[in-house]
């Protein structure tokens, strides 16, 4: 997972607004897409192709006003493949003059896939993964996603299929986990001659929201948390008014949810360092990630 | 004048997309405002608070993707005089919606003054100055800018008035050329008391467009002129084909128009380096500046 930026708001010369992408096997997942998202994915050398999918929180500036250029950009680069724009029914309203007015010959279909933000459900789901949308509590609908990675494949270890002479047609059946019998009869293990794939990973994405326990089952035991922390508990109240959540309050989520990793973002404008953020959320959560521009997570 | 960005449609790590900043006495004027502009103005530490006009030349995203996101910082900055945003008439079809939608609690108010590109006029008019459109010719609807400064009152001789203990009520007068009469009846010429300001300067912006020499009744004799140079004279046809203009042809343009400096860019994402097209408009046009971002030119 790379971070493109995570900044709030007020645009800074530190911090881009939101962006992430999500990068996994032959596919790029984007996860908001804040002004200047597509020269950081220039920055990042991220193959502009590659991407077949965008999820888009909410409706703020900050976390979707990179759409336009991206969209322009792929039609320049003579993009021809759908691409989906997962987010609130609001995007439509949005996009579409814009798709209208700038985009008249675009080579490829931009097709929008209106969720309610409100509720925990399936978004997407295709050969390698399925994207839930966790309902957030925020100024505005809003809902974070959560990528579910399916099981992968048990490996074939080739020594022992080549012991037993297992003919090749067998292959797709051992690894959906049948047992093989020799001509003589004798019966293989599937264990034997496979060796389980790595446990398939979950990240979930949760940005931008007040603190919010509901969200804790959705996400409960992910390999990677994402979760705001615009704000240090001296500013608490801030927080509480503008329906953001502080390190602290980040922390206790990924505590609560007993994630693996937590890794937090979107910091106010206001803080020129933001080490003090992670170690409010360390005090709660150990070894909290301070999420920066450029940086790559693998859940 | 401070080129914030002369990139063209495809963005690069190198340049930005177009935008420009006309710093006049005690306001600023903005052309043009493509994606990643208002972080461009921190990075130059451009004063939010001073900006009062916007004019955009077309609508290309490249040259107005920016605007959501500074009319949103504006907001946030609390911001509370009128924003005037001068464009072709499609600008109301872009904007309205996007105000709409996420700026519905802006502290200040956007008014937009549709002009036609097609005609040259007097767009706007302030105690200092006035701006007009250049009619372009590009794919779409396009116009440039004229800025002409209006003429500065005359300096007052201070160690003049005060030999001829001329009053200070007759200052605005002498401002206004009027000579000096003493009590004794003495005429004392204004020429003696006074000394002319500096010559009011004219900048023309002219981007983007194909050659087109009837912009050049329009903009003779101009302090500075920018013109768009996308490509190269071996790329000729291409510039042609999508009504670009290339280094040779802006420096012919500034030639015949007899203008006093020219300033070339938006130059085309395929060139790493642009020095060869200073060159090339340097054979026609001695001495032509290559525009970068974070440039600072005088007219």
């Amino acid at each position: 997972m790379n971070i493109l930026g995570c900044g709030s708001a007020l645009p800074t010369t530190r911090r881009m607004a939101t962006s992430q992408i999500v990068d996994l096997r032959d596919k790029l997942y984007m996860i908001d897409c804040g002004e200047g998202t597509q020269v950081q994915m220039r920055r990042m050398r991220v193959r502009f192709g590659r991407l077949s999918h965008i999820f888009i929180s909410h409706l703020h500036g900050d976390h979707c006003f990179g759409l336009p250029g991206l969209l322009s950009t792929l039609g320049m680069l003579g993009r021809n493949g759908e691409l989906v724009i997962h987010g609130p029914k609001e995007l439509e309203n949005y996009l579409r003059p814009i798709l209208d007015i700038f985009c008249q010959k675009l080579p490829y279909s931009v097709r929008l896939n209106p969720i309610d933000p409100n509720v925990h459900s399936l978004v997407m789901e295709d050969h390698s993964l399925k994207v839930y949308s966790i309902p957030l509590r925020h100024r505005i609908p809003c809902c974070g996603y959560l990528f579910a990675e399916k099981p992968k494949e048990p490996h074939i270890i080739r020594e022992m299929t080549d012991f037993y002479n297992v003919p090749v047609r067998m292959m797709k059946e051992l690894k959906m986990g049948a047992d093989f019998i020799t001509p003589e009869g004798e019966v293989i293990p599937n264990a034997r001659l496979t060796r389980p794939a790595d446990p398939p990973k979950r990240y979930a994405y949760c940005s931008d929201t007040a603190y919010y326990p509901a969200i804790i089952p959705i996400i409960e035991g992910a390999d990677l948390l994402y979760h705001e922390a615009t704000f240090a508990e001296s500013d608490a109240a801030r927080a509480k008014e503008t329906y953001h959540s502080t390190a602290r309050q980040a922390a206790t989520i990924a505590k609560e949810a007993k994630v693996k990793r937590l890794a937090i973002g979107h910091y106010s404008a206001r803080y020129e360092d933001v080490g003090f953020l992670k170690e409010e959320a360390d005090a709660i959560f150990p070894q909290t990630i301070l999420a920066s521009e450029g940086m790559t997570l693998r859940p």
